[in-house]
């Protein structure tokens, strides 16, 4: 079918003003937003409802066009981007963000694909609850595209990733069918859990359209603490300790490193250092209550003194006010900024177990700058479930895109081989799309990739459904 | 192959000790533990590792045996039992019992599926940890089994199902390949979620071999209560108010009505009402702690004078000791024991959400009453997670097993009728096995069985892995 008739199609089902062909109108959706990777796409739709979904999906399945879904645009593997090859229809579900309902007694909430987080975060909190997931984008991601790609966040230690808070789905399958499993039922063992498979596909199963979310009970208080550590796996100790003593009230524990910090200070205006004293590594700390704060302030007081007599921990001080929360808070989220501002990085969002990971820090950012003279390795991260953000920078005063375009490769492949050595994964948090398929396919156990391919085949035979995304394909392309 | 054949290549394969054909040996595996069906089987085989198992599933592919995968037999549906017309292989993983590896800082312990759930336990606490999950059979159920049927038990509302609990699995698939998904980690995005996929899937795409857990830290300490109630809907209320306030100290929430109360003090010794008065309803209420119990205790004691004062419960006492807390919870663990005492019952594991349980469990029991004249319904169960145990007895005085075989059916159906329209699920817990296949297929929507199928035929072909069990055929036989 030609364009020109394809895009009457379109208009026909989702209205002429959810439909575009124009390239300016398409450009800002067609780049990831750290504008590494451009595809190529006929159209953009923005359908209203679900039924509008269905009808696309089948339009594609007749003429073999691609439906790419996208949320917010701001994954990190170009997952919702086309491929520049790709006869593709650009899915938005942008339009479709209305909430439907919540729920507060059922600790619920049901919203549409397109709904951002932000919005989601205060609709709980209208009603005395919370989403517990964040994340740096949260005022343009939306929940869609953060079931889609699994997203996890600062809060997994507690929570647990956007797969262990999504009750129910509603998703247009490949055959443009509807699968209704919308629910937020707490227990049901019927069958295979197809949520939990849609869940992380990346859009190669099926368009997300809504989602029944868990809220949990609203903890306004927070104690936030800063600790300056002589080791790595001392951290652990010590994240262990307070979890011994404070349970659940543990809901972050981020580890940063001094280069990490040192960077921070250097770039970032208005920002210092919580504590007197160098430390060779920090960590973030963040307790939460509905109850009495300061009760629980006495207690972690007392785990930190104890710590400090142990020699486990070097110094530690705690927020006094909301305001320097947010102070050291920000000294965490700024770690990237101030690495662009340094110069280019290259970035794996690895993890490995969580009792692994101080060793795996160290001996990781050691091999790498033995192996690539010069290279500088910053390492930070959730501690409490095993995420590294393992990045990567050039020599000081090399040409940084020269020494990326020759060497950036070996590099990202040196850092799984040791990841997979270690018992890790290639993506903690942020997916695979098109940016590590290639690696996937390299390193993944050939019985999983298997499995997927069977599951694939068996759900989308027709492979219209985010094609080149997620699943390697069985017998890559070889060079010509 | 004749079944002598067949007997020699098992014994090649797992060792003569380890394969039996005679009926003496196979007859208590063969029927469920409630002695409702009994299959039938050419061989028990109680491999020792993993090759054994794959080599029988490749077996079973070569000779067109059904495998059926069984743990402790302890399912509720008969998910562990070949039917009577199979030709199978009864593969028993009791022998797979190990416990790999145990790493308390990770928060994991790595087990071989036959392990039974109170040695798992006992592992964790002797290294200070808990594993969150319970339930009557934890001294034969064992972990293999628990992830198959994604068990629940009474702290799904604190911890979540066994799938929640399950970190990585290794397993055999149907064409006899292993899935190395153990894996510790706690983020990984590498695609499909095929651990998920396997948890609650009965054995129908594999046999899980082994697995990681998650462990939590211990909480020695608990405050145990038994509230007397006017309304169902009270009981939710109060558990809304506990968790405001006491957050995830709230581990259980149990929801007794006063007819099986009086059923437990009827038939069973040893025991007696917690409160003077007489009350429609009665909770009971655990919370745990590492902490100093006389805090939490506190707050609970001033959550309930507010709620008395509110006039949200009717009455209240905290267990004084160790031996009185066992004591309350025998009341409500007996339940089923004292209705047997009492005569048959027509049980339902259904599920409603948390916030529609209340409404549904008053209108359901008058309306099975009202169609059933004489009928009598006792509801109770996890008010957190919405699970409802709907059991319906004949009529006082009439002949059980005579009421029971003219009318039984038409009960399920209509709970199960209810339980649906009420945006619940026919199988809360138990899953779906042989015993609830019938119903599951006549209730479910048809988009999600049309997925199961496809998944199911695109990772067994053959059909070997415990068939008849979950997935309801395409196309059920028609009565000749």
């Amino acid at each position: 079918m030609e364009d020109r008739a394809i895009l009457e199609r379109l208009e026909t089902i989702a209205g002429p003003r959810n439909v575009t062909m124009h390239a300016d109108d398409l450009a800002p959706w067609l780049s990831d937003w750290r504008g590494r990777i451009t595809g190529r796409a006929i159209a953009l739709v923005s359908p209203e409802t679900a039924e509008q979904v269905q009808a696309i999906v089948r339009l594609a399945g007749e003429t073999g066009l691609a439906i790419v879904p996208q949320g917010g645009n701001t994954g990190m593997v170009a997952g919702g981007i086309p491929r520049p090859d790709d006869r593709a229809i650009l899915l938005s579900l942008r339009k479709m963000n209305m909430i439907r309902s919540i729920d507060p007694d059922d600790n619920s909430i049901t919203v549409e694909a397109g709904a951002v987080l932000s919005v989601v975060h205060q609709a709980a909190e209208e009603h005395g609850r919370r989403f517990p997931l964040s994340l740096g984008s949260k005022d343009s991601a939306t929940i869609g595209g953060l079931i889609a790609t699994n997203a996890g966040g600062t809060q997994v230690l507690r929570f647990g990733s956007m797969r262990a808070l999504t009750l129910g789905i509603e998703a247009v399958l490949p055959d443009g069918s509807l699968f209704e499993g919308l629910s937020t039922l707490r227990k049901d063992n019927r069958g295979y859990d197809i949520r939990q498979l849609l869940a992380g596909s990346e859009g190669t199963l099926g368009v997300i359209t809504a989602a029944s979310l868990e809220l949990v009970p609203a903890a306004p208080h927070r104690v936030v603490a800063w600790l300056g550590l002589g080791s790595a796996r001392g951290a652990l100790a010590m994240l262990r300790r307070l979890e011994g003593v404070l349970g659940d009230a543990v809901e972050s524990f981020e580890l940063v490193p001094d280069t990490a910090l040192a960077l921070v200070l250097e770039h970032i205006p208005d920002t210092r250092a919580p504590l007197a004293g160098g430390h060779p590594w920090h960590a973030l700390v963040e307790l939460r209550t509905a109850n009495d704060p300061e009760e629980m302030r006495k207690y972690c007081e007392d785990v930190l003194a104890k710590a400090l007599d142990d020699g486990l921990i070097a110094d530690a001080v705690l927020a006094e006010s909301e305001g320097q929360a947010a102070a050291f808070w920000k000294l965490r989220e700024v770690i990237s900024e101030a690495e662009r501002a340094d110069g280019m990085a290259a970035k794996h969002d690895v993890s490995v177990p969580v009792s692994a990971m101080p060793e795996f820090i160290e001996t990781a950012r050691e091999a790498v700058e033995a192996r690539f003279a010069g290279a500088r390795v910053i390492a930070f991260g959730h501690l409490g479930d095993g995420n590294v953000h393992f990045n990567v920078r050039a020599p000081a005063g090399s040409d940084d895109r020269a020494w990326f375009a020759q060497t950036g490769d070996a590099v990202s492949r040196f850092v799984h081989d040791m990841t997979r050595d270690a018992g890790g994964s290639l993506s903690a948090e942020h997916g695979i799309g098109q940016l590590k398929l290639a690696e996937f396919g390299r390193l993944a156990d050939p019985v999983r990739l298997a499995t997927m391919r069977a599951i694939k085949q068996a759900l989308d035979p027709l492979g219209i459904m985010n094609p080149g995304k997620l699943v390697p394909l069985a017998n890559p392309p070889k060079n010509p």
